[in-house]
């Protein structure tokens, strides 16, 4: 499992989602790398978040490029528009057998459309997406997009269920283990990556809410035995 | 709002979804009408379902023109592949002004595929397709995608959320209603009618849960206020 032997790189890191799962990370003890296409902005936020999460984190931020160099352990919080483009600039930097968790959603406002839609991605998903553009044996993960970036950046437990897609059993298990270091959060294994793309669909449906309720909406599954959350 | 005076009919009614509405309703007071294309199938249903909602429970069965015939109140509760036809064939007998709740999920088993997968609905989602197949003034509400048939069958409340979405804010407004009769319901207004595609995507992810995680899965939305639910 992750420990602080291995960090965990925040690609796109300076971003709410990014900086609330690195708070979070950070609280448990795991080592976090900020990425940014800035340094000193990667750097910045770092010392932000260091200055939450208490002295003894170990927060650090890099430029993505040198923090895909420096771990093999890779989380994806950029909008949908700066998917591709990242995963394509940082294929020679990703190291062989990594894992990526990707957070993306292909929400219409990525097009100037709405947050309460989504895109048609043609490889079903946008977790999908980047599993063809990463390099060869590196395993991408979907989790993490149905969080509310403004609650991990608080003090409070979540009120949420983190669904975890991937066609590779250790890097989904790794994540699910991840999850759980958030308090609140339970973990469960939501099948093969094609399965993102119902994740991602949630987080539109979310979006919606929370402008219909003035919210901060997550989802719980019900109904499945303890055993589910393992 | 919903009461005895208008009954609510339940096409497809003899199917387990349709069943386990049609039990929580007649138990809660409301009239029922099983529709089915058999009569006599329609009242053996509604005679199992009265047996086990008690003897005060109003519950016939009819054949599904007749049923709509009856009242102004219907439930569809078929699988995708009998959706269309259905709808069809009942256009002629459907009164004007009627409302139709939709919980139809176009799974890819309906043409051989995997329950846990979806097909691409034309129009965006099975409940788009239905509001297209309607007679003209028809209100068409998606709600009821996402619980348990083998629970709602059963006589515990459920631990579930209802998530209604609808053009037709009265309508919308009376499903809310009709969702909060079931005990462990709590209904949320979803927005428009075209939000339903990811209602039904749920379900697929649902049933996917349940194969692999050997339960009877459902939804709570978290993080929004108490007024979210009224």
């Amino acid at each position: 499992m992750s420990d602080a032997s291995r960090p965990i790189a925040i690609l796109g890191g300076t971003g709410p989602a990014g900086m609330g799962v690195a708070l979070r990370w950070a609280r448990a003890g795991e080592t976090i790398i900020i990425g940014s296409r800035d340094t000193l902005r990667a750097q910045e936020t770092a010392g932000k978040i260091k200055q939450k999460a208490g002295n003894q984190a170990s927060v650090s931020g890099m430029e993505n490029s040198a923090a895909c160099a420096a771990t093999d352990l890779l989380v994806l919080t950029v909008p949908f528009e700066g998917q591709a483009p990242l995963l394509k600039q940082l294929k020679p930097a990703i190291r062989p057998g990594s894992i990526l968790i990707d957070a993306t959603v292909a929400l219409a406002a990525s097009v100037g459309g709405r947050a309460s839609r989504t895109l048609g991605v043609w490889q079903g998903s946008s977790a999908q997406q980047a599993a063809e553009l990463v390099p060869k044996g590196v395993s991408v993960v979907a989790a993490f997009h149905n969080l509310s970036a403004e609650l991990l950046n608080g003090d409070n437990p979540l009120d949420c269920d983190v669904i975890v897609c991937s066609d590779d059993a250790n890097a989904a298990q790794l994540t699910r283990a991840l999850a759980a270091k958030i308090p609140g959060i339970r973990a469960i294994d939501g099948g093969k990556l094609e399965n993102a793309r119902i994740l991602e669909q949630i987080t539109a449906l979310l979006v919606g809410l929370n402008i219909r309720h003035k919210g901060h909406g997550g989802i719980r599954i019900t109904g499945l035995p303890p055993e589910a959350y393992k």
